[in-house]
């Protein structure tokens, strides 16, 4: 087991969160060492519901969940919850998930610093939703040894999800955001630039289904929902991978091209949640609000088919293990 | 003369301006039926005077020039002057003009509207400023009878020149962009996204200074010291051609690549200037501050081989009229 990548994935399950928790648990250079919960794709309750429920139809069980925060980083607690992307059951209205297990005493923030103190500079943070957990983590220890954050999050260079502006995750809480992205602990930023090009057709869907087993199916059974929505609002026949596509950028770097620089986020106003980075290009007269920020990894290209790939293989038990 | 395009170059003459103002005035598909002038290379009495004095240099005293405001929409008269980038005299620190002749009674707003009302749905406004002019023209009279604007402004998928997220011109007065932006007069916007590459090499200004007469000696002078701030904060060996650009748009729209949308400002907090259009690949759930909106055009790529060739022939006078 040693070599393993040591990952926590802070999600809002939510049809692509499954997706990525189920390829997460099926790939060989990654040990899911917990999951935390946040609101997003529907509120904390029902995510951290969901989360023990697929650990159990995944048969991981073993793997602890910690229920984050049911509020903002300001402690707004009128959230947008996207149920008409992934249902009112957060997963493609399947029915939901009644589990056995339970979450762990510990909040997520919690979960999360004692797990970086017990592997100081090995785990690393998956973040598939809005980043109010690790806000709190960063807020309450600014120097948590962690060893990064993977983060599905903003919209660079393309248009947002929200609105022209705004990509979802970070919409839903930007000051959580923009603290995170000003912290200390490396970041690689997996934004829509890169995410909306990465899909999964309707074929890929059943070959999951037919070859995948449980999990396959189940794969395909929450995905239609979501695969509907993508029909309705961009004319798609696909859906996009977003979470996966963040989790292929924590066990296949290689297959992105990053670019480096400080990120702010708007809080308020016309363009809330808007992500902007500073491309280094020029030099500035005088300070702005990017002067001095930690630089952060930027996804703004990726190799889309090979991602894809990636997905499908890891879901069908197909990779393998580069550590082993 | 008919079948020339009847333009007004609202101006802050400004290097890259008064390169655009002897193109203007030497292409032959153009017709230069007035400038008007405005703040943010230099103050807007400094451009008053640079405008009148590059007419009289260029032998076209004859063409009228009316003073713009000299403060922005909101009336905020603590202005941002890019003096570092064009000189204390907004022509290269190259001694200022003083010039014979004197501006119109009329202001700029009432010369723009006075000359859309003579020659209805003929005027093109080549607006190479902060849209403070315009903004007032419209307000006035929203249905004011332009046959289109041509914007030098924005930052739409690229960084800005102020900071990361703004270009100077729409930073300079926001509420104004935002304003003309949400008219209904047919825009076509020209951004940093094209802009930023079309560039003339010193060979050009070395050029220009041989075979270009006065006006292209004037155009090597003035430009030397905006070559030095190209050189000290993009490590360029070159200039940026912003307000020619915008012009080359105006008579060769078939070098562009555009794309319509409607486009917003932010008018304050951390991205104020921000310029964000919605590329229309979404259908999106509820209003936003897109929806409805005039839908203009946005210029996102150029053939900018092409674009600094027209500069330059055109200023050499080496460019054959269509319409004669």
């Amino acid at each position: 087991m040693a070599g393993r990548r040591k990952i926590i994935i802070d999600t809002d399950p939510g049809v692509d969160d499954a997706i990525t928790i189920f390829a997460a648990l099926l790939h060989p250079d990654v040990e899911v060492i917990g999951l935390t919960t946040i609101f997003g794709n529907c509120p904390t309750t029902k995510s951290t519901e969901n989360a023990l429920g697929l650990l159990e139809l995944a048969e991981r069980a073993d793997v602890p969940v910690a229920k984050g925060s049911d509020c903002t980083f300001t402690g707004e607690e009128k959230l947008r919850i996207a149920d008409f992307v992934h249902g009112d059951d957060g997963l493609g209205n399947t029915g939901g998930m009644r589990p056995k297990s339970k979450a762990v005493e510990a909040t997520a923030s919690e979960f999360i610093l004692d797990c970086a103190s017990k592997h100081p500079g090995e785990v690393t943070v998956l973040a598939l939703g809005p980043l109010t957990n690790l806000a709190i983590a960063l807020r309450d220890r600014p120097d948590v040894p962690l060893r990064s954050i993977v983060c599905l999050g903003g919209a660079f260079f393309v248009n947002g999800n929200v609105n022209p502006s705004a990509e979802a995750n970070i919409f839903c809480d930007p000051h959580a955001a923009d603290l995170v992205f000003g912290g200390r602990v490396p970041m690689q930023i997996v934004p829509l630039d890169v995410t909306c090009r990465c899909l999964f057709s309707s074929m890929d869907l059943e070959t999951l289904a037919k070859e995948g087993g449980t999990i396959g199916k189940c794969v395909s059974d929450v995905s239609q929902f979501y695969a509907d929505f993508h029909k309705r609002t961009y004319n798609l026949n696909g859906l996009m991978l977003h979470d996966p596509t963040a989790f292929i950028a924590v066990v296949r770097p290689d297959l992105f091209y990053w670019k480096s620089g400080a990120v702010r986020v708007a809080c308020d106003g016309l363009l809330k949640g808007m992500t902007v980075m500073d491309e280094n290009k020029k030099i500035w007269r005088g300070e702005n609000p990017w002067t001095g920020r930690e630089q952060h990894s930027v996804a703004l290209q990726v190799d889309d088919r090979a991602v894809v790939d990636a997905v499908r293989a890891t879901l069908l038990g197909k990779v393998q293990g580069r550590t082993e």
